[in-house]
């Protein structure tokens, strides 16, 4: 079944149990005729402030969700990756109603195709709110793979020239900052199925390989090759040598398992 | 003197001193018959936004205040935790209006009861609303004693199964995060009088004993002692050898004294 | 030519290219007869909630700034800071309307303003609307030189007997914080030009010397002096003995090149 | 079957075929465990402003409804008032949301008990609020009768002194106004069971008597006997003789029938 | 030129000449692609309250004007009605923007189509916003023609069955209102160039010609023929003999001219 | 003792005895320095919507309060004129804060004062604002004299061309209107001291002589000489020939006496 089918399957549920949501759910979900515009509604109202109409943001969404498939696509994918990957997450209505992290990265992705419509502006000005209200500061050039997954999310910042690719999962307080005040490519590029750990901060263009996996707390500051594990302040890289002569395919890659400690736990005996 | 006739001179004095705070103060503190109907009030317009109207908010919050009793008495025991642990705090009614930190421990266990009654949704949708306002996200089905005091409180992450013992004092940015994405117990279990400095970032399910103390940016994955300090990426164990053998009165716990350094001074020389 | 003018230029030319930007560019900026009124506008719009109404602030913003000149030219000093130090940042309208930090700070002027006149219960519920809309918590009585920038600024937190020097850059996440619950000086005292990188935690009353460096995720508990770089956890000082013999000019401290990393590179090796 | 059980019924029929209003019937209605607390809700949503909270408004209403059990009574029965009388309304909820009339005069109902009181201020307060909302000016001092139908009720004004009897219909633009700047009693006194059409005005201590009606347009300044007719400006007697020998049964009285033409028509030709 | 693009002229010029508006202007004008999509904003953001989200009814608007083409026909037809009949009306801007009777027709059209769509409890949702807002209460039924200019609109009530030709023009606090409770055709037929002078009330179903005027203040229980025109409480008919033989062309009918007191004064004398 | 003073003694005691008013006190009256800042955040508060916001109302009024003193004259002799002439006014602050025909004059005041000074579009938005929120209609064209006294308010029109003098009291439904849609001078012109009854309706240029009255629901297409009383639909002319004589003085006129029957009575019998 489709993932908006589903959602609103949940949502009449919920409005059924719980009297005090049902206004809310109807709102935001079942008054909707599809996900673009239940979305670009629940934003809307969440980014809107006295100078920021939430009708003009909601023109705004909607317009792009429907006009842009690929965003259609990631949004999907997004959704799969909090409700596959969080033990915490029960349905996707909660997730889609209530994770700032997934609801950053949906904004996050409007104000991207902005930018590269060189509307500077807006997408500037889009960054602000989430940064406000989400405390989720993706700066609008920064390239977002599908299924991004980022867990509580508050505090995340990444750079301008940033890439990250599919699959991969960020805690919350991860930096992918830049180093010094040039205006070159200054920023961490990201593979796949990348687990970054909470608090974990990446400075300057350093490459982080697919499967990697970066440990709560650690500050990197060199590249991390395919599969390795990062440690410490500064980081020291845990190879996988088994790994290194047979990879693990991608669903096995830190970014979707989410194990962050067995490396990390060796580390510390 | 109870607390809410003292909050209550507190208000009146700082509404004749202060003009610009006069309707402010009335509207939250000095209109009210009880502290549970101020703090329902002050909590509702605080967390309503476009969907989740202050109304249904201060019904939901007034309603849970004056049905659970110990929610009474937990609310006056961290009233009083912000007030003798903060230097900065001189007022209770600072504390009270102020306190991203208070104000968030507050609505998590109005949260919390619901989870316990079985409204998960709603329980879910508040947690996402003191994330967002209060940048604290605890989840509804973390457990948390009485005498909390979460100072600053931005980017505070407290997962599911972590439970947290009474007079605990948490700085900011200090996460009780889970590994891995398997659904049973995965968070941390702080005891009573423990101090936790900012940043520290506690992993799993490990145990932290009565009167430890984490250092600020600490990365701690295995458990700690009673008495004993953790410090370090990853943490290593100052053990207290003094109070293994003579254990300190609780009202000496760090968690109280809030003494963040005496033991991390010493490691760093 | 003024910033002010300079702003107004940005402001018209942005205006034209994105209409759905025209209208919040009128209300906050070409609106205005000045720099003062147009930041007071927004930022009494940015900081109103239900309880402190957008007028009142309004009052209370625009009051302060054409009484007290010394803010009026930290204000334009401060926008220099993010113009000059930031590569992201391509204008004056940008950082004006959109930076945290940059609005953070100039609420935390006003607040340090009443903290001096004794309104220090207004100064404090100020604190608490910065702190929930910005996610930067400085306490009122912490004193912020001219030159300020405080980049991403989310969960920055400075406490009540800080000072910070002229020209400093600080990241997001820094916290300048205190030990222990004493009333007495228990915040770090920072020099001219230092750069704090994201993550930073400085503890207690110690001292950083002009053009001082600390590396992101550093945990500083004791004095770095002038032109040394701090970093690790706890921290280590890596002393920059050239610079011990002839110092360089306050243009090349770091808080104004933003060098993150050149030192820290060759701490990692 | 209770006014209450069949207004919520009707609420979730209309939500099921109309997803638009689903929200608005949830947050009004369906989500409310009583007719008391549905209606204190709307009219405080209705009546809230920037200093006037819905917070507030709703534990006014709230507090008075419950507490008193005359408002209760008088509530169903104008709910059967517009239910009986009003060909255009097919359903209780639609009056019960949509009817300026119905909800000022509800809000008219709290406002007299705390004028009766003593609490005036408030009183007006309230009445300034419903006028502005609502555009129905009652002064708090007026008493209304049950079964109090104000059909479209823009610009109905009635004053301090006057009184109305059970089972009035009053259409919009009517004045139960004074004469003159005396602290008197000033205001007419109409009986059960009256009629007033549309644009009447009835000016000083007049009395009109059971079952009287005041046609359209007309201006009354003089005594209006039971079961007569008043039309013109100013107003000339059309006197009832039958029902003068056997007075009608107040069912057929035309403030239950809304017969508004039969005696003016005669007066017409 | 078309009205859209006289109008956008009009924004841009008082965008220049007042800064006060500019924001306004672009916002409801000057940002839009169209008429449509303007008057779908401007009306969601008068009419939406805490129940109603303006994102809601600027869907609902925005798709009804976009897919209605009449709408489409009608609303420019209106737009040439203010700005042709009323000498205070110097623009179509300001008609647009601030005139209540237009903003309510233009409300009561999509609130009609929802009616004819058996779309009820919307429709009558609709009616009591704009009833609220514009004071302006006209039942969802009720058919109006192209051309309608309701001037000041302040309390103007029409009734479910009644029906209004095109090229009407309506003052303040008019009626066309019922007779009794019975659920049958009750209301006028208002024909084509009909005027209808301030505080008019007319009950029944009754039948006003082509061309006919009513006077102001005039109560109508009588057919009014073609040509004629109605004064005096209850009306009496000033039969127009020339035009009974050589019925004048529409552009001379009342509606459009504006005559409000040639036969009157006749009356009077 | 001045009005501000008396009024500000009255905010104090209610605030005291009602402590649902007081916030709603301190914010509107006791946190401001002066009447005229009292009154402009309030008229803001009142008159602000999505798209004009507070703030910028707020300076308007402000500013032209400040800047006009004629303005504060008038404002003091209209709150004379509520608590002289209304037996139901107890006090200056119940009217100040609640009456909509002295807040909607204020306002007037303020749109007028922008008409002559040629920013057109700014003062009829700002009409449109009042005739929404207050119900009230003045032309920005139209002159109105010290010591205006509009009674309910609700409905009241008056056209570009009118003129009002001093000390003129108003009921509500009162219109002042035009007859044709020709650009000259075409509205009523009402002398010192008129009373005006509820529902009155004036056409065209006529003039109204000193101490007229006009009784309520009047037609008036005539002129009405000094001391003279105009009654009945079309209005016939009560001549005062002892008046014509000997005038009374100023302060017997019917606008300051309110004495709204005694002749009118004469003509019922």
């Amino acid at each position: 079944m489709d993932i908006w089918q589903l959602l609103r399957i949940e949502a009449m549920e919920q409005s059924q149990a719980e009297p005090y949501l049902a206004s809310f759910l109807y709102a935001t979900v079942l008054s909707h005729p599809s996900l673009e515009r239940s979305l670009a509604f629940h934003l809307a109202n969440k980014l809107a402030n006295m100078t920021l109409l939430s009708t003009q943001l909601f023109s705004l969404f909607s317009e792009t969700f429907s006009a842009d498939t690929s965003i259609q696509v990631t949004m999907r994918e997004d959704m799969k990756a909090f409700r596959e990957r969080d033990p915490a997450c029960t349905s996707y209505v909660h997730g889609m109603l209530n994770y700032k992290g997934f609801l950053a990265c949906q904004a996050h992705r409007v104000s991207h195709r902005l930018w590269r419509q060189d509307r500077t502006g807006l997408a500037l000005a889009l960054q602000n709110r989430i940064s406000e209200v989400f405390q989720v500061d993706i700066h609008p050039g920064a390239q977002v793979g599908k299924g991004m997954f980022l867990d509580h999310a508050t505090g995340v910042v990444v750079g301008e020239t940033a890439t990250i690719g599919d699959n991969v999962s960020i805690l919350h307080h991860v930096t992918l900052g830049g180093t010094g005040n040039r205006c070159m490519d200054r920023h961490p590029k990201v593979g796949n199925g990348v687990l970054i750990g909470a608090g974990a901060t990446l400075l300057g263009p350093i490459k982080v390989g697919d499967g990697a996996k970066i440990g709560a707390c650690t500050l990197v500051l060199i590249d991390v090759p395919c599969y390795c594990t990062a440690v410490g302040v500064p980081a020291r890289i845990i190879r996988n040598t088994a790994a290194a002569v047979t990879p693990p395919p991608p669903c096995d890659f830190p970014g979707q398992s989410m194990d962050h400690t067995s490396e990390i736990l060796d580390y510390v005996i």
